[in-house]
């Protein structure tokens, strides 16, 4: 029998009805009822229902009763009606059925571990990521692989459109050991020396646009060797932007326009005409993180001013050493129960935050066991700031700014989580600028650069180098959605000049500048164009259009947390050949797999 | 000043006379010139020429002086037409000029290494690969990089046309020794073992396909650590494609319906409504090769039964011990000189061929010294097989028949490129089809795949498998244009009953079997659809879309033959942390570096 289809298995309507189609797919499921057989079969695009009946062909129906789920078939038959009540409103197919004249299995299954037409069942991630071919049968992660796909050809589209050109970068690099771990690849021409897969294509991009490339995107593969949290892929995707001759605003009002096309082609979502922008230093004080989610209200509030006039030695201790004090209002809070407040306090101690003040506002004032340490006037001074209402939660942090910031960072968002303050459909988009240029490392006892050794210094701040570096910011930008920092970017110092002073205020030796970056800072002595870019997280992006908390979910192939592949089973040992033409030597451990 | 254009330096025209505009580029010339200074400016897509007038700006033209070639500046002016006599033809920009009014230095240069200005100056590719963003900058590679991009794009929005879901796959694979060496990367979390950057795609979309996403493509890096002819490189880009439900014919439809949308696109061509077919034994029957340029005709004629009835006893020996004898007729061939004849006779030497016959048709017949040992009789027939006519070069090769076939191939090649038979501008398609399923390894005494162990048998030849597998044929084809392989493909095994014959066939260790392949086998056991693909050369289309010989013109950071990236100076000698990181142990040898 041919096997090529007339139809998908989600195309077929009432208009169909007489036609004789041909469909091919999986048995989604298998029913015998009141004589006849009724098969589900399934593809990538739905389901059509098949059916076998006995007074049409025995043959068919005999062979039918031995057809089971995940079998792969073909069937050839005519569209008709469902009968009277057995329409599916549910299906797109719902109204029809294929009365089957005709049909060859074309392979069978064994029984999958996991059943396919059930996904209620929970299965453990473990057994679903060794057999992900069956888990993508599921339909679930097909779902958002082609919605990963639809947002990779926008994405080449729009920037295609603003005269952006896709230059594929090189994956066999250079090992830079700034920043993270590197993957390594042993280079058998000339043993003992490594490629480096890249973390990023930055000196590459940067490259281009000394070459005259004017525009350029990618959407790049890099690579990370580090301990991975659960939100992080040792491989991973980031739309990779660089252009010359342009200024902040001008990367910022491209994002934005790429985001409107983004989000309305792929969710049908209108984005705001604007975003909003805070400075780093903003973000700490009212959200105490640098990547707040503004889908829900509830700021961080400085009440040192108040709290020091106020007879709370536990808040005054802190701010004579240098700490601050700051309060979170949590609407309608009130009614949340001591034993809630205590595990709010055990879940801030974990973030060093040693205990949480709390105060209720009652339809007669705000009671607990410190309001009394405050005046009626201070009382009304914090009701006033916090813009508190009767039944809110007053939560309280004191501490070094940095441990206060964690903390209630942590908390509001654990609150608002708990609380379903967060519409799911929600988008808040905000950048946040003017972030510092350096930060102290106090393990190498030298200025770390917060973003990298090539981001501009704001051009207010330059005289700073010579007096006060960690004052300095730097001309970079991050764009928040929803709490997750899916990129970040900077204006490039082109420079040659600014160049050094970074390298010298970071405290690089010369010599290892030369190794490490010698070929860059040569090029930049012949001719360079101002140029800045940024680079996005597509992994991230993805996720926000899915809907998915999993990263895994948008990946065909993911690993594990440690990096391996439970299906394929790597990383795996290799034949001593293969290492003897690398010259290199290695013990291989043993690996235990599921 | 705000370096922010209004107009990049290809796009002023007359119409713009009189407008106040902003360029920012390079300059690509400055010419001092009856008081005048002209400047060139440059940027990605054009020249546009400034003009500083100390009439106008006495200040501005004593600065403007000062420009150097490769210097970045931003110019303000206003546009305005050029003086009689003036105009440049040659620039879209031609027409005006800018009458600069104020103008500032955004980066100085160093005298580049070689010229950007002029590119007929010959520089050693090693130093243009050391020097690649000015390189870049020159212009050529450029536009090859904007073509790679208008390709990438097309066959983007081509595959999703056709319903097809791009999917990337791991870089971080598994090693899989059968095919070509792979590159290693060791993995720090389970020390000893090892990651395989991927040759090919193609177990992971044979399992999407399993995974029943129904079509798929990528255009997806690949790696192999090969010692490198001049046209390959170590990382290289395939379109890779799988789809399901389908037979040869519907790949073949697909890629033709590509192709039409590529050319028609990137060089405004359009192809033939339908590709020849040809089977691999007559490819190798007709031209001696399995990829035959149809740029040209000249075709190998076997002249067997001719030979065999003459007296030359140099074909009938080679006859006798089971070689054969074709001919090639060089048209208009006669000539050419005894001198050129001898200089073929060593070329085909150094292919293993000993020794050229040769005969002239001269309007007196056929002439040389072998003519003798030919009949009357045989002369007219020879002429009639391979249509000579006066003026005519014949040229013979009598060898075992490989050999034949390859001398003929190459000398058939070389003689098209220096009589200039082939039209550049020509793009001759052909699918080449029933190739072998297995080829005899003379080394490892045992059949090998042609293809590779997953490719369909055809199906008239399933009963060879008892009999006789090296006359197997198989359900694999490939793609050639201008004599090039662009791509091939195949029906893939989706019986699992068949696959087992074939590993048996190969007489794969069943133990080496299941370490290698064990998940995939088990894999094709939960239901598998029939389903084939291909997988098409990127940089081999673009390059024949840019008419180039160089694949490092199509390639933004290439490497050379061994490997290295001499620009980034790549690969490196790491750190011992960074070894002990990953316990393994290596000899760095020093790299010397141009």
């Amino acid at each position: 029998m041919d096997y090529r289809r007339t139809h998908h298995c989600n195309a077929l309507r009432k208009s169909h009805i007489g036609e004789t189609v041909t469909l091919s797919g999986w048995v989604h499921r298998r029913r015998d009822h009141g004589g006849l057989i009724f098969i589900d079969l399934r593809d990538r695009y739905g389901l059509t229902q098949l059916i076998f009946d006995p007074e049409i062909s025995k043959e068919s129906h005999d062979e039918a009763s031995k057809l089971r789920s995940e079998w792969v078939m073909t069937a050839q038959g005519i569209v008709r009606p469902r009968g009277e009540g057995l329409i599916n409103p549910k299906l797109a197919t719902g109204e029809i059925e294929i009365e089957v004249q005709a049909f060859e299995v074309l392979s069978k299954a064994k029984t999958p571990p996991f059943s396919i037409c059930d996904d209620s069942t929970e299965t453990n991630e473990e057994t679903r990521l060794k057999y992900r071919y069956l888990d993508i049968r599921r339909g679930d992660i097909t779902e958002k692989l082609v919605m990963r796909h639809k947002a990779m050809l926008v994405t080449r589209q729009f920037f295609d459109s603003q005269d952006f050109i896709e230059v594929s970068t090189p994956i066999l690099a250079r090992s830079t050991p700034e920043g993270a771990r590197d993957y390594l690849v042993p280079s058998r021409i000339y043993p003992g020396n490594f490629y480096a897969l890249p973390q990023s294509p930055q000196l590459f991009k940067q490259l281009l646009m000394l070459g005259g490339l004017d525009r350029y995107f990618q959407i790049a593969p890099c690579f990370r060797d580090e301990d991975l949290r659960s939100d992080r892929q040792p491989e991973f995707t980031q739309i990779d932007i660089e252009m010359s001759f342009g200024y902040p605003e001008d990367i910022q009002k491209l994002i934005h326009g790429y985001f409107q096309v983004l989000f309305k082609t792929c969710l049908d979502f209108d984005i705001p005409d604007t975003f909003p922008t805070m400075s780093y230093d903003d973000c700490l004080e009212h959200y105490g993180t640098d990547r707040p989610d503004l889908r829900f209200k509830m700021p961080l509030v400085r009440i040192d001013a108040i709290a020091k006039r106020s007879d709370f030695t536990v808040f005054k201790e802190q701010l004579q050493q240098g700490g601050c004090v700051k309060a979170l209002c949590v609407k309608g809070g009130a009614e949340i129960s001591r034993k809630e407040i205590d595990r709010y306090t055990q879940f801030v101690g974990k973030l060093g935050l040693n205990g949480l003040g709390w105060m209720k506002r009652q339809e007669e004032g705000l009671s607990s066991s410190i309001v009394k340490f405050f005046s009626p006037e201070l009382q009304k001074e914090l009701e006033d700031k916090l813009e508190v209402e009767t039944g809110d939660l007053l939560l309280f942090a004191a501490a070094k700014e940095s441990i206060v910031n964690q903390a209630l960072d942590h908390l509001r968002r654990l609150i608002a989580r708990e609380r379903k303050l967060i519409d799911p459909k929600a988008l808040e988009f905000l950048w946040v600028t003017d972030f510092p240029l350096f930060e102290w490392d106090a393990e190498e006892g030298r200025p770390q650069s917060v973003h990298h050794p090539f981001t501009t210094p704001h051009p207010d701040d330059i005289p700073l180098f010579e007096s006060d570096l960690l004052k300095m910011r730097s001309h970079a930008y991050d764009i928040i959605i929803n709490g997750y920092e899916v990129g970040g970017g900077s204006q490039r110092i082109h420079d040659f000049e600014i160049q050094k002073k970074v390298f010298a205020a970071l405290k690089l030796d010369p010599q290892e500048v030369k190794t490490k970056f010698g070929f860059f800072t040569d090029a930049l002595q012949y001719g360079t164009p101002p140029h800045l870019g940024i680079a996005l997280g597509f992994d991230r992006l993805v996720m926000i259009l899915t809907q998915t908390e999993n990263i895994r979910d948008v990946i065909a192939f993911p690993k594990t947390q440690k990096a391996s592949d439970l299906m394929m089973q790597s990383p795996s040992s290799v034949s001593p050949k293969q290492l003897k033409e690398l010259e290199i030597q290695a013990e291989p451990k043993e690996i235990t797999w599921i």
